[in-house]
């Protein structure tokens, strides 16, 4: 880590401002659990592990395959092996961290409220990798907005066996405060993951960021279920683009009314950028064609509800969300 | 037929300004040919056969079922049998007649470009049964707006087997002139179905009574399909219900945008009067499981584009056009 940015000012936060991990540089004394071990908390997780991190993996389904067998991640050409990994079945058996990494479905939140405790020591931070709005809430109603960070990720993978995860592109993490600027110990987490091989950075504004990131999904994860339509037939549609487009404008102004400053060409951009994705599937219709439950309200729901709170008007955005949750209920 | 209103004015149509059934009063010298023997073409022909009329039906994959058995109906706890039915394989068998009632679905419009020209003789009047918006057009454009009608039908109809229909409920028929009012033709009609025991009536705006019943199409057939909900199910859930409310109130924007005077409670109406439906599926969505076409252009995009082209904004029934014509296609 670069000793200019690790005395940045951390926004008077308590857990930073303390002594530990968050202000000490040695990454290897961070205890790390990582709670949601499918494809995001593997892969995160595990580059961390293999870069020597200390980290405690809760696992059910694949938890007795990858005591046995470790971790496999196979990313563009080569593979990262953790053949040794910690892990448990319960977070007692962890006891409580420095940082916890929830990677959990936003639809399983509610289960957060019996596996977080005993991973809470006085100055334990979570950060949260899910997609979305309400997920920093939710922990902030609960543990306290001091613990709080959260993180985008852009990234493509899947969870092909039991702890053996494919990694196809990206892979980049954005790392924020809470309804705070970039903390001290936001940078710091940043550079663990940069010291693990994870391209990273420490964002200033953690929702600015969601809601740029929603500007793509809430058009195109909601296109692939409402429409069926993989990302090249959204754009290869005269109709169906023109809707993704006015489901981006919708979105960006939604995003302006509730104070986050996006440029006009950000909207384009997002249409633009999407030409190289091919017949990509978003992780919505891989999660809803597999049967597993969909984020609509962290993707759909919130951003519609605080848009529509703030005076937006969003017909597109509403229409979708409402034909979202009957088609995936 | 009531003399009275047989004597009508008919709008100076040439058709029935001349000599012909539609002024003489025996509807037995009638001529029809039936075109698009589904359900709806059988049930409403094979009433006015069984009336005594001269109903010549063309036929393609029931036709020796049909000539070998009839028709038969069954209809709320009776049977109406048709034993002897005058059935066809090509338009050239049947020639000229003085009504040729359209029952193909509107996505089989192409076909009438070569079916209907045998059936025509100078004064040959068309009656379309079909759905939605466009089609007395497509039939004014090639073969002459005076010998245009159309019909409102509402009923439920399954064709169970070749030449056996169930009528389910209602049964009644709106019959109108293209672009005209009334005519003593439309009135003669009307009567005609009146005598063979459907309950029919003629109407001063045809297109009116269109916009009509697109109140209740828009959001119950679309949201059948977009978001694979009955209409019991749009009812009992907020969001759908709001949604069909909302899409209700554009489609009524548009229609009077477009000059057709529906006052606001008909709105409200078409919600109303929907909760005795129970779990309906309406048209659209059986069409749609059963991989037949859905007539996606007569119902949501001709609306859509003439309801815009005067001037109405219409989000959320040109995103449900766009989403439907991509999960049809």
């Amino acid at each position: 880590m670069a000793p200019g940015r690790s005395r940045a000012p951390n926004a008077g936060l308590q857990v930073a401002a303390g002594p530990g991990i968050f202000r000490g540089m040695n990454l290897r004394e961070m205890k790390i659990a990582v709670v949601g071990s499918g494809a995001v908390g593997c892969y995160y997780g595990g580059m961390l592990a293999h870069a020597g991190c200390d980290v405690r993996f809760l696992m059910r389904a694949d938890l007795a395959a990858v005591r046995e067998r470790g971790l496999t991640i196979h990313t563009q050409g080569r593979t990262v092996a953790v053949p040794r990994v910690t892990a448990y079945g319960t977070p007692a058996e962890i006891g409580p961290v420095d940082l916890v990494i929830i990677a959990l479905k936003a639809t399983a939140n509610a289960a957060l409220e019996e596996l977080l405790p005993p991973l809470l020591g006085a100055n334990t931070a979570l950060l949260t990798l899910q997609n979305g709005l309400g997920n920093e809430e939710f922990l902030a109603a609960r543990w306290g907005a001091e613990r709080v960070m959260g993180a985008l990720c852009f990234v493509c993978l899947n969870r092909t066996a039991p702890g053996v995860i494919e990694h196809f592109d990206a892979g980049s993490i954005s790392i924020g405060e809470f309804r705070r600027p970039a903390s001290a110990r936001a940078r710091a987490v940043a550079e663990a993951f940069a010291g693990a091989g994870v391209e990273s950075r420490a964002v200033e504004n953690l929702v600015t960021e969601r809601w740029r990131k929603l500007l793509w999904n809430i058009p195109f994860n909601g296109l692939s279920i409402a429409a069926g339509a993989t990302v090249d037939v959204v754009l290869a549609d005269d109709g169906l683009r023109k809707l993704a487009r006015d489901l981006i404008a919708e979105s960006l102004d939604a995003a302006r009314r509730l104070g986050h400053e996006i440029p006009d060409e950000f909207a384009d951009w997002q249409i633009e950028r999407s030409y190289s994705m091919g017949a990509y599937q978003p992780s919505s219709m891989l999660d809803w064609q597999a049967g597993r439950p969909v984020e609509i309200e962290a993707i759909f729901g919130e951003p519609w509800r605080q848009g529509a709170g703030a005076g937006a008007v969003l017909p597109r955005v509403e229409m979708l969300y409402q034909l979202l949750k009957k088609i995936t209920a």
